[in-house]
């Protein structure tokens, strides 16, 4: 069921100057679109806005701005609604601001190894554009077939390749923001290194559509890699394989992905893309592991000197090494459709934690026993290199995570778990609507209030994607 | 010549209840003390605090910073005092606080390849602490003998390695911070990605001990490469040396170090510390180039390749391959030098510029018309492969940047070229109080007004290295 914010803040007069600054194919109010726009990937949620608007240009979003900021004016910006934890989520109605139609990519600079984009431009075409130059952009969420580089940008995203190459935040050199009140800056400059005042880059970066909306982004590439190496390695203990991972790296190796994928989860995404993947009985979880470079031989010796130190770790027999594109591609494949499979499946609940690496046993050992004690049941994948794993929960009657009072309780007892073991609730999702009731868990007041305050810097009068990350005082 | 601040801030009463809370040893007032806290690398730069605290813990500091937030005493932090940007520069008297008795490195945790240190180390011990354990932690700036570990938060240091492995900012995953109200928090956790609220690790990391005293530090740490191989290359042209550049990383290849030095600067800094190195006549400058890896045959291979390809941008013959740890050590000693060196030798004033890589050949160039304009010699070097240019000035009668307008005027047209070429006035060293003349050069009033209230969210009496960065209005 759709849930509607305060009403009437659009009046007529509004909705044409709205209708004037971005014309009249790019306003819309209908039902169908609102409730198109009014739900994202998270859990079943849906709020309606009152209206959406599809800007096309930076001193578009400006003109918008300053028209919400005068009459307060909540707008929800969102890129192409495949966030996990509601940031683009319109909970208090008011205006939509998507930004679909900026999906041009503007420069790729192959002197300086940089990209310039919009941000409505889906991050696998973005790759896909820098690849064909010799350029690597390495960040690559699941969604990345239609996930939008300007929501990877607000929430800080991550992907499989994040434990060699970083995360979104490590490759940003430069943004374009609009500020809530409708002033248009540059954050940083176009360069690799940068000590000139406050880092204001870095805080918009993960800062989830809450201090300004992103209207071009410069991007740092790298050289692209020629070579990568990829094996499914079966564990017959979820344990054990956790306590793989950090194995591999204290032998020194640097893999380019170290995923933990457990047997239910694996088993319903082949089920779902129609894998032929292998599956043996008596496993509990598989790692999948890449290496990449340029020396094939290298590689080759990389990827053998790790299975052979998985043994000690109980790794099964039936590694498969695939290693032309097709099976690569097929491996990827169901590891990227996780999330939506368990998802169809009932497992409508997702938690982001991340913890040391060391600790995954641990946690895994504690989500486990939660649902014991709670009565639901989880299914655990993720970047287990990072020590990011994703927790997906299913419970009878409990499709949303704050519906039951019941399931509240048990997600905190899941986070205070994952702070013990020196962990945060988020690794790459945000916080968004669904976890901002945990964040006192990881934050005091005093350090709450600075992120309030830094909030009221940029929003005086919290108009942007307000009581998302947290509420206002 | 020494500036004295305000006096009179520390009365007996203040002079006393500081003494209660570091002890009898580790307050100071005398003039030879005040003298040698009163200047760090800046120029010829002094100015004198009032009073020297050297306190030992996170308490010890959060209580001083409530007497003097209470006094609205101004309060500068300092590291080793190696800074090139004033930062440490007590320019407003008061209360010096000093780190060096944080000088313990608190856990090397192998297991998730994280260092927990106190400020005060020196950055090279923790490099060695780490990689006895066979990690690695990159950002070695020039200074790396002598500077502390804090300082290079504040700065947000580079160095030689940042080509490939990033800067400090990339392995800061967690800080305990003083705030200037006296309160201590974390800014984050100890994990390598982090969703989780506004990125308050990245906003203090680079914020020059402006918005709060870093009393504890966890850094990322990598597996410790095996193998490095260095080699010094001649180019009769400087500014082909800056076209190679950028087509070293075209051709896709990704060198640990890429590094530029002038010829004069490396015949100074090669007298300074009686290398032995061979410099050639008729040479401009040299490019320092190494690249690091676990194999060493592909190691021989890519600086072959990179050789070779130097070749077509003039590269002279007499390819200095140092292939021994004898040879690496006595090039990098020279190289670390340089800014010493040129500064004894009259060289006093220092800009750290950056632009995108491929615009390096015209920063040198226009470097050198300004010198001729203005009537001042630079010498130029750095680390080229991320556009990152030092700039070393003298002139008659010009120890200090500000002193002579003409001087104001010239670095002004610099910055002002620097910005036109896409880069930005500091790669890491900060902006202090020398550069921050120059703000209005990269960032409109929207922008500055921005950091000025950020200022304030964390430091509401401006007490805590105040007129550092920017003015508070």
């Amino acid at each position: 069921m759709a849930i509607v914010g305060e009403k009437g803040l659009i009046t007529a007069d509004r909705a044409e100057a709205f209708r004037k600054i971005v014309g009249d194919m790019h306003i819309l109010m209908d039902e169908e679109t609102l409730r198109h726009y009014g739900h994202d990937e998270t859990e079943h949620l849906c709020y309606l806005p009152e209206i959406v608007l599809k800007p096309r240009t930076a001193e578009e979003i400006s003109a918008i701005m300053r028209i919400c900021n005068q009459y307060r004016i909540p707008v929800t910006p969102r890129g192409a609604g495949t966030g996990l934890s509601g940031g683009a989520l319109p909970q208090l109605g008011g205006v939509l601001i998507s930004t679909e139609r900026m999906s041009s990519i503007l420069e790729i600079d192959e002197r300086n190894g940089q990209v310039t984009t919009e941000p409505g431009v889906i991050t696998e075409v973005l790759q896909d554009a820098v690849k064909e130059r010799g350029l690597f952009y390495p960040p690559d969420p699941s969604s990345r077939g239609s996930c939008f580089i300007g929501g990877n940008i607000a929430e800080n995203s991550g992907g499989p390749k994040a434990v060699k190459y970083g995360v979104v935040k490590d490759y940003v050199l430069n943004l374009q923001v609009v500020l809530p009140t409708g002033e248009i800056i540059w954050t940083g400059a176009n360069v690799l290194k940068n000590s000139t005042g406050y880092n204001l880059t870095q805080l918009v970066v993960g800062s989830e559509g809450t201090l300004g909306i992103v209207t071009k982004i410069v991007l740092k590439l790298l050289p692209l890699p020629k070579y990568d190496l990829l094996m499914l390695v079966p564990f017959r203990s979820l344990e054990r394989a956790g306590e793989a991972v950090s194995a591999i790296f204290r032998a020194g190796f640097m893999p380019s992905a170290l995923e933990l994928v457990e047997i239910d989860a694996l088993r319903i995404a082949s089920r779902h893309v129609d894998s032929v993947l292998p599956i043996h009985d008596g496993i509990e979880a598989h790692l999948i592991i890449e290496v990449d470079g340029n020396h094939p031989e290298s590689l080759q010796g990389e990827m053998e000197a790790i299975a052979g130190l998985l043994e000690e770790y109980g790794a099964g027999e039936d590694i498969l090494f695939a290693d032309d594109a097709v099976q690569k591609a097929e491996l990827w494949k169901v590891r990227r459709r996780v999330a939506e499979a368990v998802k169809i499946d009932g497992y409508t609940i997702e938690e982001d934690t991340v913890v040391p690496r060391a600790a995954l046993p641990a946690l895994i050992r504690g989500v486990k026993e939660l649902g014991r004690s709670y009565g639901f049941h989880a299914v655990c994948y993720g970047h287990a290199g990072d020590g990011n794993l994703h927790i997906r929960i299913k419970k009878e009657g409990s499709a949303n995570s704050q519906d039951d009072p019941a399931m509240v309780e048990s997600l905190r007892a899941l986070f205070v778990l994952v702070k013990e073991l020196g962990g945060t609730i988020s690794g790459e999702h945000g916080i968004g609507l669904v976890q901002k009731g945990y964040m006192d868990i990881m934050f005091g007041e005093v350090h709450l209030e600075l992120m309030r305050r830094i909030k009221r810097v940029f929003d005086p009068n919290n108009i942007l994607n307000a009581g998302k990350i947290f509420d206002q005082k």
